[in-house]
């Protein structure tokens, strides 16, 4: 079936600002709230969020096969269980009813009113009910920057970074969407020299620049999905700021990994951008030498290139930015992470999400964390209002935004953006 | 309000045979699926499963405020939402339905038929839908175990062992109940003395003894939770098989911890028997030398004496016990567990299910996995038939049992109960 929503000579009947993230070619999807407290299944064109509850209550998706309230619920998972067949046909149909020459809801004010909200009045919520959140360490250049930071320049990666798409299971409960603020953590940490712990405040709060992709159920326990099959189990992507407190990580990290220098927080931006969105900016991916072992291999353009960029905004002051980075630099494919995530028979459901990992170019303009960017903090980095910043402050707000670019369209991921309040603890 | 239903002195007109796991003072709560295809939230006394959803419908727990269908779901994270009063007060009913001198529904043959059911007439569920799983890694002697193996003999435990109840996040996905049978998992290992990963099915399959519990709601995200409140949290505990795959596990764990060696399948026991159950089974946990941090220092009983013990049962044969433990050997208590968990500000949500990590005594035959009772295949075990096992082979069904005693009371979990079957891989 063809992907008759990304037609580039498309237009909408609807405004959009010529640099839009959301022309008529995105149609991401999401939940939020409006106004009248009632939360919906929405999509959204330039400015404006629409509601796919109402559209289908008025039957402008008669034809496709669709539980009565598949869109007026409050996760899309759901949604995402049916598979790629339906989210194309609802793709592809939403762009049929907003384009420049569809009349039918265009001149039926009524419905219009029913369907069409500003995006600043309504209120974006989690778009899924994430069962299980994963997050890999796909950047060779982050582990090459982090190994060579805390162990050993020379041998700054691990033996099995180049074999093994490398990934942790991170905490469902704590993961929020854009505009909700995070508290500081507390914590135990280790002083420099010190060899007892205390406990308070972590002083070196950071950042993780990633994107994630939201799964649909792809397997039952027990059973692997092949890498060449993998991509047919993504439903799209988000944009990922896996807060962390190096401080606290540093201290506990061992054996077991990260635990609570990562839980107290993860945002996400609210749209997920569809992987048949994100079809035309399909790319290579770096060359992988050693060969991966045949259950990892692939061929073809398996990355997208993505263009992201992270902001800070000091309290009171112009947002700075601070790094300028592109998803195609990952080592490792979503296909592969999905394909080695499953090599075991872990079962993936609908709603899950796998973050990719710090996202950091070749570049020291491109890397991915305030820990890589100053260097550890010893090169901290001048705010608009003259201020430096060796790792997040009380009052900042971390901006991520996210797009790609080719001939005239522009697909984007809106932003992810969260502020840093301080923290909190109740004895 | 007291805990009525534990009065020792109690008996049912249910017949309990004497070495029951599941006398009156032991009410835990579950989910079965009827012969008829009906999924409740059910009890068990003795021999037989209680339909709470059917009890419910008859006006059996008039008086007490639940919603209309509180027991007519297919998990148990609504009811542990409404908080320890509520537990406490429907446990206390069902006693008081089922006691020896309560005539209502003993002499009622209609309302008998609807409500009660032969235990082997029902199938086990999974009690809760588990948002969030964390497993811990509390145990001395097992740290100690592993550091000595595969470290240094001289400092087996990690500097921050003694200060931190180190844990990671599991995965929610691939937890099931007793009686699922589990694949071995495919996965990279390094075979010994080489540079190049190999991938196959696991050599090394291992169970990890364990028990865990299962929260209620209990805190917003950026909230702690007191060590002194966190008990009021705990609605029960399980027990816990954390199968593992040593080989996998050695060559992916460093430096973000265990991943595929553990997602492939944890199995638990099917019976949430409630913190109110265990109240009686109070006793004292290990000295804790250094003093833990302010934020986990507590005073009095603050871990249970609940024996456990694991057998292998190979195809055809009988099962062999091969390790007898306890419960109260964990260095690191529930309630420091959970205050440790949220001390970040993590949110906790009903159904979350935290595991003890592995419990060994001190003792080599009370070893909770095979890694430490055979001494990394060291020295074998000799099964029923005369085979002997270094780790776990296809075919056979590795079996935990978890009780407590204390007078003439006897509370038990019953059995967590999985057969290991041969890999399997789709290319």
């Amino acid at each position: 079936m063809p992907i008759t929503a990304n037609d580039p000579n498309r237009k909408s009947w609807l405004d959009v600002p010529n640099d839009s993230d959301f022309p008529i070619q995105n149609i991401p999807f999401g939940v939020f709230l409006t106004k009248d407290d009632v939360v919906t299944i929405g999509t959204r064109i330039g400015d404006y969020a629409i509601d796919l509850g109402a559209l289908q209550q008025l039957n402008y998706f008669e034809g496709i096969d669709l539980t009565d309230d598949m869109f007026m619920q409050d996760t899309l998972n759901d949604f995402i269980s049916d598979g790629k067949k339906t989210w194309r046909l609802v793709r592809n149909r939403i762009a049929d009813i907003f384009d420049a020459t569809n009349s039918e809801l265009r001149d039926n004010e009524k419905h219009r009113e029913t369907v069409i909200f500003k995006i600043e009045d309504v209120e974006m919520q989690l778009p899924v009910l994430i069962g299980d959140y994963t997050d890999f360490y796909s950047s060779k250049e982050h582990a090459t920057n982090v190994g060579t930071m805390f162990r050993d320049p020379a041998n700054a990666l691990f033996p099995n970074w180049l074999h093994i798409p490398i990934g942790y299971h991170g905490r469902s409960s704590t993961i929020v969407p854009s505009g909700i603020p995070v508290h500081r953590p507390m914590g135990q940490t280790l002083p420099n020299g010190e060899t007892t712990p205390v406990f308070g405040p972590s002083r070196l709060v950071d950042f993780e620049l990633e994107t994630a992709f939201i799964t649909t159920d792809a397997n039952i326990m027990g059973e692997n999905i092949p890498v060449h099959e993998a991509e047919d189990y993504i439903f799209g992507m988000v944009l990922l700021n896996d807060w962390s407190a190096r401080d606290i990580q540093k201290w506990e990290y061992v054996p077991l990994g990260p635990f609570l220098a990562k839980n107290f927080a993860s945002s996400i931006s609210p749209w997920i951008v569809t992987m048949d969105a994100l079809e035309p900016f399909r790319t290579k991916g770096p060359i992988q030498e050693p060969m991966p072992l045949p259950y990892l291999q692939e061929k073809g353009k398996k990355t997208f290139d993505i263009n992201l960029e992270v902001s800070i905004q000091p309290e009171n002051a112009e947002a700075t930015v601070i790094s300028k980075s592109n998803f195609k630099y990952m080592y490792w494919s979503m296909s592969q992470q999905l394909a080695h995530h499953t090599s075991n028979g872990c079962r993936v459901n609908s709603g899950d999400m796998m973050g990719s990992g710090t996202i950091s170019g070749p570049t020291p303009d491109s890397y991915g964390s305030m820990l890589e960017l100053t260097w550890g903090g010893k090169n901290p980095i001048t705010m608009s209002d003259g201020t430096e910043r060796k790792f997040i402050n009380d009052g900042d707000t971390v901006i991520m935004k996210g797009y790609c670019e080719k001939d005239s369209t522009r697909i984007g991921f809106g932003e992810v953006s969260s502020k840093l309040l301080p923290p909190f603890f109740r004895k």
